[in-house]
């Protein structure tokens, strides 16, 4: 990593550029960064003698012509992208430009605590590192997305209602017991929020991600940039209150959206229209395997299951209601739907529209969009991947 | 206005740097713009030869010693500042450091239309500056704000429900036949918002600003600069929805907080309480003026009457249930209220945070004030001023 020292501001800021616009091109990168074509010029120079930047798509002998695109040399090291979920655990290597060398992924139970986890996240880590013949000292920085609010500046989990062992434990120290690469933790929606800003290149300034699994979370864009909030907890919507006569959620109060149309309570309707006799084809799914989940909802429905289009509508209703709300608020141009209740399939996201368009406001909507992640389960650990390559950077590029 | 012609794009973010510090010293504006001493102080000398720049707050003989104090020069010209309200017109003329120079407040019925109320604008303008003795070519900018959604790039209001005859109408085109100055145009709310954040110095990122008179509608400030919104409609809080089996607002929703807890529901409760007998006191209210204001529900609350404090714990507790959402979502460090409910007094502001409390987020709340603007009235007046200055800087910073 001795390649970064002695950078200037001005050649930290070239990087990032580079990084953020994946390929682009030097007039390009000159003009967005307000340098001159010459000035632009011998830093790309520079960076390209010390190995930090490399010339990406050289067209074949075009009579000496200078390639145009530039990225981050792919020979500096790895990143590495961790998406803890409530129940699942996501790991990446990627390269410099995110594209993944070698993912993982596995079932798993956060509430197990951080020794139990984070073990285990280390253990595969040597392991996939190992396999592609890699050592500790080629990863250049980590990210990793944890399901509840996150203190930013120090890396830490704060009152996370669904993991309560979690709270103040530094995910950091652990992990540099291993790596002297610097660690970056931020809340699991936000970094599918920064992987969407990554894969648009900025191109959108306001929008928001919305994951659905466990429990409900939002990802804030605003003037380009993730928003975090006074403490670190802005995009909390899963307690936002869809009706006041609804069940207890486990923050105390009453008809949380959470409690009401996240994966659970898809699964508590399923097993209520079972006990109702309403539904022949989830009974058969619970008898056969034992339980139910948003899937087994979705392919009921697609399967013409009256009763499991009835619980799909709903908790789409639900949630657009939510949405309504944000969607008066914030204005965002798009809202992109992630997580595990995504699989349900088309008829969820048309619930989810249908409540938005009745509730919001006309010019709110009138140019809103509103669908699946583009990058769909990826997009966790992508923006794991932007996290740890875009705040390296930031790290590097204090001088010493 | 020649004087600002040819000014390079360094000179102009030192005038609006130094606008925004109101007073700063030479040290710390080198220090926020990134500059050395001996670069900023070679630009200062040359603002102040041109006229742009003024030393402030002189210290008296101290051996020679360089006044340290910075602003922009009070005699460049004044600017003007507008606050249509629903049912109110203010305007004031400012001195460049917002001082008001004059100001005039009276009654008015935006319903009208644009025709009706920029004439009287007009009118009134050409008083105020005949009283301070200047002619129009003296004004050097104009902030205008209005009490609905408007698309800030163009200064037109767009599909303003309390206001439809002002849809797509060009204010701007309408007062520039009497002004060259430029003129911007915003939503009432976001100037409220604008002028705390001037008022702060920019010392708080992400606050929000809550006007609650006739309408009920929310500035919002963001990485330090005020949100808008993909389409201009951010924060339109007032249609979130607080009771999905309230009355029906002009929306075409029910229960949206804006027809349960603004002005005129307060009024609506008010006299239903006259009906059913149970307030003496407002009673006498409505007979001695034929009609009864949030004013005079607060008078009556003060002086010990139960209905009327029923009334205020009603409305508040409803502003707050909006407000708990908002919170959950935003985690804004601070939430100012304004507008004319807040004339009713403490109790209002105590039963909004009792209710912000108890429905949002432990995180969210930790460290969250609410509190009345502290601008108060002003808070509008002083937004557009701010506005006028800070874009009229940008617009004469763009070479010819």
């Amino acid at each position: 990593m001795q390649r970064w020292s002695g950078l200037t501001a001005d050649e930290m800021r070239l990087l990032e550029t580079t990084f953020w616009s994946a390929g682009g091109s030097r007039h390009g990168m000159a003009e967005q960064l307000g340098y001159s074509r010459s000035k632009a010029n011998a830093m790309i120079a520079g960076l390209l003698d010390q190995g930090l930047l490399a010339e990406a798509g050289l067209q074949a002998s075009s009579g000496g012509r200078r390639a145009e695109n530039l990225q981050i040399n792919g020979t500096l090291g790895v990143l590495v992208g961790v998406d803890i979920g409530a129940t699942s655990l996501d790991l990446a290597l990627l390269r410099p430009d995110l594209t993944p060398l070698v993912q993982h992924a596995e079932p798993a139970d956060v509430r197990q605590g951080p020794g139990v986890v984070l073990a285990r996240v280390r253990c595969l880590l040597r392991e996939l590192l190992g396999r592609q013949g890699l050592g500790a000292d080629q990863v250049m920085g980590i990210g990793i997305g944890v399901p509840g609010p996150v203190n930013f500046g120090i890396g830490q989990l704060v009152n996370p209602p669904l993991m309560p062992a979690w709270d103040g434990f530094s995910i950091r120290d652990c992990l540099r017991e291993d790596y002297a690469a610097p660690v970056f933790v931020d809340n699991d929606v936000n970094l599918m929020a920064l992987g969407e800003l990554w894969r648009l290149k900025r191109s959108l300034s306001n929008f928001l991600v919305i994951k659905v699994g466990t429990g409900i979370g939002c990802g804030i864009v605003c003037h380009g940039e993730v928003y975090r909030g006074a403490a670190g907890s802005a995009g909390d919507v899963g307690h936002i209150c869809v009706d006041q006569e609804g069940p207890r959620c486990h923050c105390g109060n009453l008809g949380c959206v959470e409690v009401m149309a996240a994966g659970p309570a898809i699964t508590r309707m399923a097993v209520q229209a079972v006990e109702a006799g309403e539904s022949a084809m989830l009974a058969e799914c619970l008898r056969d395997k034992g339980r139910i989940d948003a899937i087994d909802v979705g392919h009921a429905g697609r399967a013409g299951d009256a009763a499991a289009n009835a619980i799909i509508q709903r908790a789409g209703s639900l949630l657009g209601q939510m949405l309504a709300s944000v969607v008066n608020f914030f204005n965002p141009s798009h809202v992109f739907i992630g997580g595990g209740v995504t699989h349900i399939g088309p008829l969820f996201l048309a619930a989810v529209r249908q409540s938005v368009y009745q509730r919001s406001l006309a010019l709110s909507t009138r140019h809103l969009e509103i669908q699946y992640t583009p990058l769909g389960a990826q997009a966790g650990l992508i923006g794991a991947g932007v996290l740890a390559m875009q705040e390296t950077l930031k790290v590097r590029g204090v001088a010493p």
